[in-house]
């Protein structure tokens, strides 16, 4: 069984960001010669979340919208006692989850023709760590 | 280490619709001779889910009555733009989310009591594929 | 290729109840001398999650606030025609999800700073299993 491992740090511009990192999962997975097996994709920070859905603009704005209002800024989280200020990003990684898992066969990231991976970012301006490890054969 | 991949078409009859996937699930495990790993069961559509939970058909009722309150159907979602009218089904499957990873044991399913796997349509009446590979030895 | 399995069994005093199971899922990793792969750390009942966020017991708190909003006890579930009471229960299990996948690189969980793995209890104050599986070389 083979392993290949990979961290990417990512620095965004705002605060809340959506980055398709497809194209950087599957460098990674011709990296490691890997065929069969399959690849986990993790956010490495507890503000922030990677997703499998569509690379359309719109429905990127629709889904901030909608985490928006499912899990808000408030300035009254009991978090905020600690001095931060980011109760909702947490909520909102909570919501989409810091991490998938890909299957990969015949060498090749094993979608559908729509699925593409996102980071998203909820708490950025700084940097973040995302890891990518490849495991099969 | 051995894999065993396999594709299933889904044609819902109905729009929203939650069907139990456990026989078939299992139905894959044996036939690929694997005891101890891992089975990914994953959409690969963006507009449908795969969860572990009850099978009971008043909570399967009170499930899809909670998606569209929290994303509900509405014509103003800037993914419709495109033309699309799945704003909502979209938002559905990224709160169910799209995969599940089942525990096999001893060439089993090594589930409680009560979990059954589930795939969740949400925007059906055309054929869908879900991915379930089997990883192990 | 390894495996190495094992169960805990968590019977929590309150209904609802978060717990740090980080030091248990290491412990677990330890005992297999498993050097790189993964760990899957999933319930096996349909009314818990398991999470990966901040050991910080205001957001805690927080999140607990936000399940019940999210995901509210109500009296009038579908599912109670069954003679339970535990709807908001499996919802809160679907919010927040049953499973996590944690890395595992030079023999150690392959985390970020602050993240720390969470058994979320929806419907406890009787015992309830979890599984722990690590699988690699």
């Amino acid at each position: 069984m083979k392993f290949h491992t990979k961290y990417l740090t990512i620095n965004t511009t705002k605060h809340r960001e959506y980055l398709n990192i497809t194209s950087e999962v599957e460098a990674t997975l011709y990296e490691s010669g890997i065929r069969e097996g399959m690849i986990l994709v993790s956010a490495m920070h507890i503000t922030a979340a990677v997703y499998v859905n569509d690379s359309e603009s719109g429905l990127i704005q629709d889904i901030d919208d909608w985490l928006e209002e499912l899990a808000p800024f408030r300035p009254d989280y009991r978090h905020h006692r600690t001095g931060e200020t980011n109760g909702d990003s947490h909520l909102k990684s909570l919501l989409m989850h810091h991490e998938v898992i890909v299957p990969v066969t015949n060498g090749r990231l094993d979608f559908g023709p729509w699925q593409q991976i996102y980071y998203a970012e909820f708490d950025g301006q700084r940097p973040k760590r995302l890891i990518i490890k490849v495991m099969g054969e």
